[in-house]
This record gives structure tokens, C-alpha cells and sequence, in this order.
């Protein structure tokens, strides 16, 4: 279930009003007035929680699922499990991400120091902390010992950050648990909600990101860098990993250990990363991709399959570096011979 | 005209002074002593306005125009049209860049709130607003009922936000209209000036920017991505976009309902982008271009021409999917054989 | 040696504390008692200086150094001048990283105001200046007349900025010195430390940077855009240069006169550009190029290999743009044929 600290449940609901804002149909022997606590995906759903399944790849887990209740299409709706009601609708996930905003709505993200104050009185600073002029902490913060923090940050509900940090002017955390010895530059932003959403015409609904960020010890985060929080779970930069300026991350990314990323970076969401891999300037990785421990990414190359080998790549979509290399000359050799055959 | 809300204007001007600052040379027979009271394209201009003809494309324009004076090259000063008067430089887009910021002066841009107020007295919010600590709120603000403003916000004169809308920390709006139920993440930067300048040796002249912001209803908009307002016409994102972290929105660029957009895209200015066209990260567009509605532009793409056929694309310069599939996997194997050819 | 403005030095040390803290040893007749001052490159290095040899290609500047000892690898150690005692290490750019890390440690970067004022009772603002609230100032920060700041900038100790500038809101400016007429846009972070460590398994050690960012006069820098400081030299914007939002400049880059950088574009550490290079979107250089005066890049391209004659350029790597355009319709071509005759 997501972390306390970050999100505050509201419900429960009963089935029949989940299955109204979901605009989703009980079949007649559901019962309606059933307490549902909690939304939650196939894998972890207990009998009080709601889930769904919209990729018919996740069948398997739906077949198990312990959910009380999920949203299925019509398709699906006679495999639902021994225990668990069908809610059905032609749109599962848009169903789900309406239900999922019952429970989470979006409109409590920005929580306040209460009393007017900056720092809010349950917010815990190690010894020898320093906060600059303008920096606003939200309730129940940690943050460890002679960490050290420039002026005009905000850091939100429940944010726990260690020892010997320092965290730049004009910096954003929220929904993040960061360990010792991070630095994060002027205007990185951690925590906020990722790119996901349902169509829900004549636009869309989005989907409550539930998970965080998990900061490992010794990371160095760029000015102006993005990293999204996790969709359910969480994002992860391991230990030692170094990220240059404007960078993007995207929800549930997972960087290993000792990861070095240039400026302008971009990887996409559920990306998995392993240890000591390089980027270049301005790679692009495409979502839902593992990258090898030990790849290396010449600058501007963009991945769009798994790289299962440690090496160096380069190139769009990437291949190995020497392939491209070759690829680059004999394209302009190519070109150079047409010309003089057309001339 | 500029909207006074945003733009203060000087002026009027003698003939005389706005030549003399433009470094343009009147006729003989010009009434220097003509008092004009703003500068605006040819086909907007009227009688008490200034326009220039710059593109030779503009000739039409240009025969037909109202305004009342007009920069111009030697060559064109002969067709300037019957009760406009010619200001002849062989620089007009120079020349009329020099006269704008005689109207509207760039030092102008930043509005403080009056008596060192955080939230300027003549602010009109909403009921049941909340405003972080330490956001700075100008002259003229409306924000509607139940919109949260984060802390270290800046809103500047004369912006108008809807209803329920969520403005998290350091974000910065100038010269916008924005609708209901708008999400802005930490660090956006909406309204600045685009990339306007005429080539003023040696350096170059700012042309004042004198459009706007205009943001429809259930916009999402990511961390730390800037949205530049309109040269003269306005920058517009349609109803129902999403747009995600570090991406780049240049002066005048047009997006329709329902666009996605995802991280590190950069469209370049007076580009019109169609309904439900969905871009991949770090996908770049050119100016001044059109794509139809129904578009999907793969990640990394690069689109240097106008893309009238709803579809995929892929590539750079960006070219239907399957032909770009098509054409990496054919490279990808010539390259090979080649080699193994010489090898 | 670093500029006292930004820089605070610790020590002197003895040459055993060093060689202790950097993991390296001393020869038997090494006087592991002798003070040392402070750390420079090669170069510039005296007798009271610590330097290192890393890369065999400065091994001609080993050989005259005037530095009082030096970090080498076991190969090198006999070539060490006269003069100068060799810090024998199989890691001397890792050990020179560590000792860097005594006289300049990373600690200190952020100084506040003393007394919490926000702004520093020994900054020197001129006539006419306006700073908008919540604005930080730190010690020793000199701003010319008639500039104007707006709300929510931190200004770090030592920083000079010349007259009639425009810093708008949520800019950070460190270690930097900026000329007159100088227009910063929102969300601007200047001064940062760039990319610069050494591997120090299981992760890396930061080296200090040292150097500065030099900004001429009349620049603007579009919003979020980050220029790091640099490493030991400087990083160097010269007058006139238009920079647009989302560029990323790395630490000892310098541009020229009038160069004129669209978004998102991207250039790597030590690069040097020429005078009024134009750089369309998106553009990615790498690191320790040199781009002559008058080069276009087309938006996109990613320039690998320095450019030496003025002209336009395009594609990935960028070739003469003329070539380039003659690349892709080939391409295509190509494709298409071979497509028929496979089909």
C-alpha cells in the first residue's frame, strides 16, 4: 500500500459508489454495499482492495489475484477469480484511474507547513542543519545531521533526507526518501507525479502516481534535473550514481550504482538500468527497456531495445559503437559514390 | 493591439523621433511632426500605427495595409500604398524592432507588487485559495475559486488562472490566461519572451513580444518545461494537453486538444500542432511548420516538414514509421554486407 | 589560483598530510614535512603548488613544470623535474581530486547572509536597483545601477553583475562574473560545479571547480537554462550571445561574440565556439571541440568532430548541410528501391 508518509487515504467506499464515478457495471449478484479500503495492482491486492486488468499479458495474475473487486472488460469478466467481483467496463484502466482518484484525490498534493510558519513544528532537523531564508518544510520532514539547505526550497510531507546533504537553493522534494552525502543543484525537482494517465475522452484521467523516490547514498543530482516519482513503484538511483544538469527520469526508472548520466539525458518510464552504465549528452531510452551493468552510450544516441550486453553503443536506434561507426562512414561513402554516378 | 493588461505602452511618438531611433530615413515631403501611437503588423495595422515589410512574401500585405507609416527597403519604398508614409532603411525588421521598444520598453518587465506586499492589493483570488510562503502575487491578478498556489510562486501582472487549478512551488506565469482545473509542476516557466531579435550589429535588437499565454481547461503541465509567450500573436495550448517535464514551447506555437507531449520535446516557434498528437521524448519540430491531427511522432524524431496525414512517424527528418523501420533495418544490412564485401 | 572571491582555501598542509588523504606514497627522500598552499594544473602550478600528471599527452608540460610536487603513476615517477617530488600514486587524477578536495572542500559552497538578512550587509547594490522579495544576496556581491532583480533569486557570495540588467525571478547565480545590459530569465542557474570527478571505487570523487563564468555584455539566457562554472579555467559566454530556454552549458565551454543558441541545445565540457555561431534546436556538441566563427548547425545535429570552416551544417554527426540533405534523399531513395526489389 503507498508509504504513509506521502499519501493520505480517503474512503472507505462501497462498491457501489466506485462502480458509479468508474461509470463501470456490478453484474446482479455483486454486492453493492460491499467496503472497499484501497486500490491496488493484481500482484498485491488483498480482499479490501479494488484492481484491474486492461493488458490481456497480465491474465495470469489476474487468475490469482487475492482483489476483492476489479474492474474487467466484458471479455474477461467470466475469469474472474473465486473471491473476487467483477466491475465491468469496456475501459479498465480509465475505470481504474477514476476509482484510484477517489481514494487518492490529486487535489491534496501540496501540504503546508501548518501554522503559517516555514518549518513546520513536526518537522525533525539533525544537529547542525542549516536552512536558508525563504525555504519552506513541510510536516513531518526528516532530515539528518549538518545537512545543509539554500534558501527558497520547498520540501514537502514526510520527505526523508540523511546526513551531510546539501540541497541547493530553489530546489523541489516531495514523496522521496534521500540517503547521505546527496547533493542535489539549484532548481532539481524530485517527487512530483509522472506522465501517467487513461484516455477518458474528450481528454484524460490521470492516474494517482503512488509510489516515490528512493535516493541512495553519494548521488550528485544536476541544476534544473527532473525525477519523477514512481506510478505504484518506486523510482530508484543507487548509490554513487552521478546525474548532470536538466536530465529527465521518469516514474519507476531504475538506476544502479555508480550511473553517470550527462546533461540532458532522458529515460522513460519503468526503465531499468544496471550498474556503472554511461550516457552520453542528450540519450534517449525509450520505456519499459533493461540496459546492462557496465553499457556505455556515446552522446545523442537513443535506445529503443534492450541492451543485454555491457559495451559501448551509439547511434538511433543504438547499436554497437564500432557497427555505427562503420555504418556513419560507408553511409557517406555511399552517398559520395551515388553522387558521382548520377553527376 | 497588446493587451493592456499585460503591456504598458509609451508614447505617441513624432515621425521624426521613431526614424531618428530606428536609424531610418524619411522623404522629403513626410510630415515628421505626425504623432503615432503604436507599432502592429501590416494587417492589423491602421492609420495611427507603424508596420514594417521585411519578407517580400508580406507584398500583398503590404499594398493593402492601413497602417499610417511603414518601414521599408529602398526598393519597395515606390509601392508603399496611398496614405502610408515610407520610412525607407535598408533594415526594416531592424528598424522596427528599434521602434517597438520606443513603445514598449523591455525594462518594463518586471511588475513587483505595490508596498512591499507579497500579494499586490489589487489581486483578486478566488475563495478558498491557498498561497504558499513566499509567493509573490502582482497587480491585476485574478486567480478563481479553490486554486492551491504552492510556496515561492510568482505571478505577475495582470495573469488570469481559473478555477481549481494546482500551481505547485517556484513556478513563474507572466502574460497568461489560464483555464480551470490547470496543473502546473514545480519550476514551469510560463510567459517569458521567445527568441525574437533582428540582427543589429554587432550584436542583435530585441523585438519587444508582445502576445500572450493562452492556456485552456485540464492542461498538465511537467517540471521545469517553459512555454514562451507570442511574438504578436499568441502561444495556445488546447483543452485537455498533456505535457511533460523540460519541454520547450516557442513564441506563437499553437497546440490543439488533447496533445501529448512527452519529456524534453522542443517545438520551435509559429509551429501549429493538430488535436490528439501525441509526441514521443525528446521528439523535436521545426518552425513555422503544420501537423495534422492524429499524428504520433515516435521518440527522437525530428520533423523538418509539414506532416498533413494523421499517422506514425519515426525518424529524423521524420518520415511515416514503417518506412523509417524499414529503412534502419536495410541500413543496418548494407552496412553489413559492405563489410564483409571489403573484408 | 582560484578567484578569493568565490573560492575559500584551507591549509596550508604537509606534503604527508596530502600524500595520506590521496592514498599515494612518498619516496624515502621526499621531506614529507614541507607546507604546500595550494593545488594548480601543470601549467600554472609554483614551488608551493600541488599538480599531477594523468594524461601522457601533458607529459611536455610534466617536464617544465614549476609545481613543488606532483601526483604520478609509477611509470612516470623518474621523469619528474627537478625541483618537484613525485607523489607516486597508480591514480593521480583521483589523488589530485582528493587533495583538491582538503584546500577547497565541497562544503562550503553555500554562504548565506550573515545576520539573517536576506541580503548581505556587505553587498554593494548601485543607484536605482530594485530586488524583489525573497530575494537572497550573499556576502560581497556587487550589482551595477539601475538593474533590476525580481523575487526569489539567490545571488551567491562574490558574484559582480554590471548595470542595467534584468535577473527575473528564481534565477541562481554563483561564482560568475556578468557584464552590463545582461537579461537572465527565470529559472537561469549559473555558476554551478560541472561534470567533474574521478572514479573512486565503489563510486567517484568530485573534483573541485575552480574556475568561474565569465558573461559578457548585452547576453540574455532563456529560462531553466544552466551554465556550469568552470573546472580550473573559465566558462565564458561572450557579448551579444543569445541563448534560448533548456540549454545546457558544461564548465570551461566558451562562446564568442553574437552566437545564437536555440532550446534545449546542449554543449559539452571545454568546447570552444567561434563568433556568431548559429545553433538551431536541440543541437548536441561534444566535449573539447572547436567550432569556427560563422558555423550553422541545423536543428538536431550533434557535431562529434571539430568544424573548422564557417557554413552550414546538419545531421548526426554533422556533415556540410548540403551533404547531409543529399544523405537523406538518397537514403530514402534507396530504401524505397530496394524495397521493390525485394517485394
Amino acid at each position: 500500500m503507498p508509504d504513509p508518509r506521502f499519501f493520505d487515504r480517503l474512503g472507505p467506499f462501497a462498491l457501489r459508489e466506485v462502480a458509479s464515478v468508474a461509470e463501470a457495471a456490478l453484474t446482479a449478484d455483486a454486492n453493492s454495499d460491499q467496503q472497499f479500503e484501497d486500490v491496488a495492482p493484481l500482484g498485491t491486492a488483498g480482499p479490501k482492495h479494488i484492481s484491474f486488468l486492461d493488458n490481456p499479458k497480465y491474465l495470469g495474475a489476474f487468475r490469482k489475484t487475492q482483489a476483492g473487486a476489479c474492474f474487467v472488460s466484458p471479455d474477461h469478466a467470466k475469469q474472474v477469480p473465486k473471491g473476487c467481483i467483477a466491475i465491468i467496463t469496456p475501459t479498465p484502466y480509465r475505470a481504474f484511474a477514476r476509482a484510484a482518484g477517489m481514494y487518492y484525490p490529486l487535489g491534496q498534493l501540496i501540504d503546508m507547513p501548518s501554522g503559517g510558519n516555514p518549518i513546520d513544528p513536526t518537522a525533525r532537523l539533525g544537529r547542525d542543519c542549516t536552512i536558508g531564508a525563504g525555504t519552506v518544510i513541510g510536516p513531518n520532514v526528516e532530515i539528518g545531521e549538518s545537512t545543509r539547505i539554500g534558501p527558497n526550497v520547498f520540501i514537502e510531507r514526510g520527505v526523508v533526507i540523511g546526513r551531510d546533504c546539501i540541497i541547493h537553493d530553489s530546489v523541489t522534494v516531495s514523496h522521496a526518501l534521500i540517503g547521505d552525502r546527496v547533493e542535489l543543484h539549484s532548481g532539481v525537482r524530485i517527487g512530483q507525479d509522472g506522465f501517467g494517465f487513461a484516455q477518458d475522452p474528450p481528454g484524460y484521467v490521470s492516474v494517482p502516481q503512488l509510489g516515490r523516490v528512493i535516493i541512495g547514498d553519494d548521488v550528485k543530482i544536476g541544476a534544473n534535473t527532473t525525477v519523477d516519482r514512481g506510478a505504484g513503484p518506486d523510482t530508484r538511483i543507487g548509490d554513487h550514481c552521478r546525474i548532470d544538469n536538466l536530465v529527465q527520469i521518469a516514474h519507476n526508472v531504475e538506476l544502479g550504482r555508480g550511473c553517470v548520466l550527462a546533461a540532458q539525458v532522458g529515460i522513460s518510464g519503468s526503465t531499468k538500468i544496471g550498474d556503472y552504465v554511461v550516457m552520453g549528452g542528450q540519450v534517449g531510452i525509450a520505456g519499459h527497456l533493461s540496459v546492462a551493468s557496465g553499457v556505455t552510450l556515446a552522446g545523442k544516441s537513443g535506445v529503443t531495445h534492450d541492451l543485454r550486453e555491457p559495451g559501448a553503443y551509439g547511434g538511433f536506434p543504438a547499436i554497437p559503437i564500432r557497427e555505427w561507426r562503420t555504418q556513419v562512414v560507408r553511409l557517406r561513402r555511399l552517398t559520395k559514390k551515388r553522387e558521382m554516378n548520377d553527376g
